[in-house]
């Protein structure tokens, strides 16, 4: 599997331009005070099926074959992957199975249905889900769109970083939420190469891209602090976006191209996903929190800083929040 | 008390824009093809304090004198105008004291304190608020900013519309929640005005307002049909931020300029509410759900129209939220 060039970054801005949203980029005196730096949160909570993913399967279904979507396409996934092919398949007008753990929230089943998407469902297990996936595979003769480990979605994702870039040139860095790692390979590659991508700067240095995990699935911050990949050792984390264990493509675009990787607390998540919640009026899942929890520790590296966040996504099941959760446990 | 003019509320569009947020205006096709008609969200829970009131309290306190601001503003609110008024007050460098019911929210209080402003906690009824406000009034000589019966908070309000028919100045109607008629009485005068407010409009026909209010506090209805401005019979609604009665300078601008006032069941303002949650990925309050709830009710009459709704804020306490309150109290 072939690493993304910045060329595949700027070819995917070019084919995605007519079907995704352009999505704001909003800025707070709260969060500025707070951290004395200057934020700017890239709301890819308002992107189509609700997160960034939807980028990265457009890109992918834009490239398939006319026998390709014939066929249909089929992966798992127990969240916003799952939403935004269904949604970039209907786009493509094309068949899309999306293979389920049978406990998945009622919300995110209805939304895949809604967008004309196929749900099988699963034991809630990581081989239920590869075993169910690939059985279909075989009987359907379906295309699958892996969630992170494929150039062209690792491509379409960075499209976030560029259109940020280009909003707000004058970056010093960008977080990123790191779970498999297809947002944070993209975006550090598109920085990297922000002149070429038509980003104008006036400040000479580079854009920084430190990566943000969950303490409990912090399998990418071992691999980057080792240099060795290794994905054993995860535990459940309530950021259930970033579950998944970073592929190898990923990690090799992160150990070329990532400053920094910072693993965060689960009450950190939770405290900043509400404080978010609260001041900035905007829905993100715990996923999407993760790079808020990181800027309390990221404390000198941003002060006086001008730092993007990529706001990733906004799915979750509004009767289960953490909480709610909390105070029913007292 | 003089109604406000369209000059009024062009000329608090100009006075206004360096202070406030210009907020997105967003579309969904989930919305649209739910209701068959182009729908167009005015997202004022972006609006600085986090709903549109700050642009009424910006338009007052920039008007007041240098002997009124060294005097200091003073209101009773439980909610967004409070919030409104104590961060204008910061902008304008003066003082504000905000009379709030002593059972109200503590994220609503730390927000005011948190924008400089200070609190006075009083009884949870109307009399108790208003004794308090009063008695403060008298003692320490500060000036009152009312929440909607003043002829400079209905134009600050108006503007809201003013930049939503800028950007889509091909609207046939727009929604407004009602309370004390604020929100709708300056935009119903801006609606009226449009082309002289610089709104390119290309179709020849007015943009009508209509006003959407909770059943349970539907004084404005009642007076709208009876054309006789009534103020009694109204019960605690969910919609917290609708529950004043209408004002009286507020019921003439809207017999003149309202094409008609839509009731809604307490049910379908939790149901929208949390719809709007799941699918916009925006939080806003159950008070901005009401013209959202409106939309299932109006059937033919937005039937293929471009309808704007403003989307007036997104100021809730997350710890009492109605959908966790039906579960528990089942």
């Amino acid at each position: 599997m072939n690493i993304p060039v910045f060329q595949d970054i700027a070819e995917a801005f070019e084919r995605i331009q007519g079907v995704i949203h352009q999505t704001p980029v909003i800025t707070s005196e709260t969060y500025n005070r707070r951290f004395q730096s200057s934020l700017f949160f890239k709301c890819e909570n308002f992107q189509k099926s609700g997160s960034f993913k939807f980028r990265g399967a457009s890109n992918t279904l834009m490239q398939l074959s006319e026998e390709e979507i014939r066929r249909g396409v089929a992966t798992h996934s127990s969240g916003n992957h799952g939403q935004a092919v269904a949604k970039a398949a209907r786009v493509r007008g094309c068949r899309a199975v999306i293979v389920m753990p049978k406990n998945a929230p009622d919300v995110k089943v209805r939304a895949i249905r809604e967008y004309g998407g196929e749900v099988i469902f699963c034991e809630p297990t990581l081989e239920s889900r590869e075993q169910t996936l690939w059985a279909l595979i075989d009987r359907e003769e379906l295309v699958v769109v892996h969630p992170f480990a494929d150039p062209r979605v690792i491509a379409g994702q960075g499209t976030a970083a560029v259109e940020l870039m280009r909003e707000v040139p004058d970056l010093d860095l960008i977080l990123t939420p790191v779970g498999g790692g297809g947002l944070i390979s993209g975006c550090a590659i598109a920085a990297a190469h922000c002149r070429e991508l038509g980003c104008d700067r006036t400040v000479p240095h580079p854009i920084e891209v430190i990566g943000c995990e969950p303490e409990m699935a912090d399998d990418a911050c071992r691999s980057f602090q080792s240099g060795l990949y290794t994905v054993e050792g995860n535990r459940p984390t309530i950021a259930d976006g970033l579950r998944a264990t970073i592929g190898e493509i990923n990690f090799e675009i992160i150990r070329t191209y990532v400053s920094d990787m910072v693993p965060v607390s689960e009450s950190s998540i939770v405290e900043e996903m509400k404080f978010f919640w609260e001041r900035m009026n905007l829905i993100i899942e715990p996923s999407c929190a993760v790079p808020l929890a990181a800027l309390r520790l990221l404390g000198d590296v941003i002060r006086g800083k001008r730092v993007g966040v990529i706001v990733t996504g906004g799915n979750l099941d509004l009767d289960g929040l953490p909480w709610m959760q909390e105070r029913e446990s007292v």
